[in-house]
């Protein structure tokens, strides 16, 4: 695999880091080296760490087209266990990537295809469709969108959805040949257990992206930042991270009242499964037309206020993702040093401590032990320090980072779901020269000026509800982090007055 | 001024420092750096900080013969005041050097003279004038040993002695073209102060040195490791330094007694100042000389008993000086980051959760307020804890360094002291060849073992004051360090408390 840079980077000297420039092309050494780190290799043989946000992580073997893919069951031998998992991100920058998948074991493949990077071939979807599309007649699935305190917002249902991601179980199929993880998912209305493939959560991923990309971010499966370099690891890294993405699509109103969502959630046998699954993939209410199930029950938006609008969440979402990649870089530089250099500082003093407490023990002289035990103790302490230091990013860093990531993939999206919005609001802006070209009439340009106001309206409702999940979400991991800070300096301190005790 | 490089040292890279080779030569750019690094500049012109631990710094404008120094006040002119205090340490390797004096304001001076590392032109003091001389008859400074709890120990005064260092004043002469500051010191005996100057004190440890060096390791004044770049600090800090100085050779039960330094303590007016002196710059009972004034109380020791013991401190005094080096050293390093990257990388995350509660405080929705605040308290919070992580240094590695430069001075003395009695031993195994050949009668050879005896006596009276002083120095300074330690991690998590106790 190489790997283009997409920002420039300079190597912390001693830190086995590598310097890359942007538009440099490298190839990726170990994508699973862990805390957002990627090991590389530049075109003059040097090879170091580099942050995987500043990568572009692409297949070099060969270049396929991108074929839309399908979770055909009954054709597994097409897609490897080993590469079927590869997902992008899109968005601004993002790093994507092919990485080690769930079968690590005694499966060996005879021939792999390659998932490409679809946003690298796909194109914001054209809301042309429904702009000036004849709407077919208003079926049962309609999205309902209230004013709130907030303004806009989707209609929540009254007991939220919620499930619980587990027990991750091993199977094989083709006499063993392949091997597979199957997780238990069971969401709190049936409280009863399915079992789903990650190739199934990816299957929905792609469903869920098709219906509603155009009108709500759809964050991309958990599989990149992968930091388990141990297969049981790993597993227990991918069914948090599943879990988590479970979590957020289950809160979010839309996606988890939709057809496909609850039949992931709920399918009794395999007959509803493979037939609830055709019908999905079938679902013509897809891209751009989800905006014709919307009903704001609100008047009708200025092209202006819809344009400012837009603006105002593409900026926000933009800087808000400056700021969360700022932090992780700093979160990974800090977690590197803690785990690196400053582990080693504090037992080198621990050590120095100790060296000169063995020393003064062979002085012969009397009335000594009380100096040396202290000079043991507060190089133990040290030494334990060290320990402390090293392991406190798994403790406090390690929620933030996940959430900041999870994060960072949710903002990617947003780029592509407010194209679709500035791709209208360019087509609506067009309505005088089309008329004039006798394009469209005069009755198109009103529809299309009551349709965007309608994609304005669905807009705002999910910025309201990105905000509120973000409030929440912010909240929360401030509060655990703090909490273990403070814990991290009460432990070290505690520490201390071990070593002090003696004295 | 240039300096050798006695050890190895790698640079950490990105920390401003220079990788420098043992026995490579490098021209000193800037001595008063602070924190125990030196600026130096290498034969290929790259520049860094080097520990100066790892330098032996000396003059390379010209080189002359060492001329011994003698502290004549009449004579101000041929001692510059700015070149006059340099000093060197001699031992394992001891860093020796050149630094700017007292006078940094308007002093002016048409020529100067260089004090050279006077180790590098001496040899350690030949014991034989003490083994084979006729003693003079005994005089009244009896150095009594007593056999205590410990084996031999010098006879303690009732009440120690002590003084108080403080009050330094400006002074001037020659109409103002040369300016001196002049220190106050008030020993607890008279409770009356008496003035010295730098040079005074620099007299004074010439005498002792001359007198008891040969006996008692007398370490080298204060005046290389200025961390002050500006005339007060190092005024201060130089102050500080000879306060330390003077209070070890007021504990010192023998060095505190002798006349010379009674005078230097005590003397009345101008007139007694300069007849003491005379008489102590007259004194003929100097160098191996001092133990014919020794008188323990304790049978004669076997030879082979002699060179154990001597072995036994030398091999000590060496590992001793090894464990505080390395201890600086780390400390040094620590120090470094704690003041550099550490405090950079905090300020980083403060600044990171600041910015992305900017970016949070524009999203135009209700009810972020909370949050906000929570991030820009959790940032300012952090950019405290750079603050306190980058002055921590000073509250406690600051005592614990400078009590282990202390050490690393005193221990650096003790080759040459113990190098005494290793000669001696040396000559004393030569005896029976000695006599075979008819250099020296059946009796000398008697006299010689009795004399080495003495001179072992001695030694280990003077290592058991170094234990007892090391130990409660060390029990001092663990504790205050371990104390301060604490103190900071409290103030660390009570800072967090701030910024938590908004949520």
């Amino acid at each position: 695999m190489c790997a283009q840079v997409i920002y420039d980077f300079s190597a912390e000297p001693g830190n086995n880091e590598l310097t890359v420039r942007e538009g440099e092309t490298v190839t990726v050494l170990n994508q699973n080296v862990g805390g957002g780190w990627i090991e590389a290799q530049n075109s003059r043989g040097e090879s170091g760490l580099v942050p995987e946000d500043y990568l572009q992580v692409s297949v070099c073997l060969f270049i396929t087209d991108y074929t839309p893919k399908q979770c055909d069951d009954d054709d597994d031998g097409e897609w490897d266990e080993e590469w079927d998992d590869a997902r992008s991100t899109g968005g601004y920058g993002e790093t994507t990537g092919e990485e080690e998948g769930e079968a690590t074991g005694r499966n060996t493949h005879t021939h792999m295809k390659i998932s490409l990077n679809k946003f690298a071939f796909s194109k914001i979807p054209n809301p042309e469709v429904y702009l000036l599309a004849k709407l077919p007649p208003k079926g049962k699935d309609r999205l309902a969108i209230y004013m709130g305190d907030v303004g806009p917002v989707w209609l929540y249902p009254q007991s939220p959805l919620d499930c619980v991601v587990a027990d991750p179980k091993k199977g094989s199929k083709m006499y063993g040949l392949k091997s597979y993880i199957e997780y238990q998912v069971t969401p709190n209305t049936t409280n009863r257990p399915v079992n789903h493939r990650y190739k199934h959560f990816d299957w929905l991923y792609e469903r869920l992206l098709e219906k509603f990309g155009s009108a709500i971010p759809i964050p991309s499966l958990p599989d990149k930042q992968v930091t388990g370099r141990f297969e049981e690891e790993f597993i227990k890294m991918r069914m948090e991270r599943l879990q988590g993405w479970m979590c957020r699509m289950c809160r979010h109103p839309v996606v988890s009242n939709s057809d496909v969502f609850q039949l992931f959630l709920t399918y009794r046998d395999e007959k509803e499964w493979k037939t609830g699954k055709r019908r999905a993939e079938k679902d013509e209410c897809v891209g751009p037309m989800v905006f014709s199930t919307i009903d704001p029950e609100a008047p009708e938006l200025d092209i202006i206020e819809v344009e400012q609008k837009c603006e105002l969440f593409s900026r926000f979402t933009k800087e808000m993702d400056d700021g969360v990649k700022d932090l992780l870089n700093v979160g990974n530089i800090h977690w590197k040093r803690c785990t690196g250099p400053l582990r080693k500082e504090y037992q080198k003093i621990g050590k120095a401590f100790q060296n000169l407490s063995s020393v003064f023990n062979t002085s012969g002289y009397t009335g000594e032990a009380t100096l040396t035990d202290a000079l043991t103790a507060a190089g133990k302490t040290y030494e334990e320090i060290s320990q402390i230091v090293a392991e406190q990013p798994r403790k406090d860093l390690h929620f933030l980072m996940e959430t900041n990531n999870e994060y960072k993939g949710l903002l990617g999206c947003f780029p592509d779901t407010i194209g679709v919005h500035k791709a209208a609001i360019e087509k609506v802006r067009e309505g005088d020269k089309m008329v004039a070209a006798g394009k469209i009439t005069t009755q198109d340009k009103g529809t299309m000026a009551k349709r965007i106001s309608i994609m304005c309206y669905s807009l705002q409702a999910e910025m309201n509800h990105f905000h509120s999940n973000r409030i929440y979400d912010y909240n929360r991991v401030m509060q655990l982090y703090l909490e273990e800070q403070i814990r991290f300096y009460e432990t070290v301190r505690g520490g201390k007055r071990v070593g002090s005790i003696k004295w």
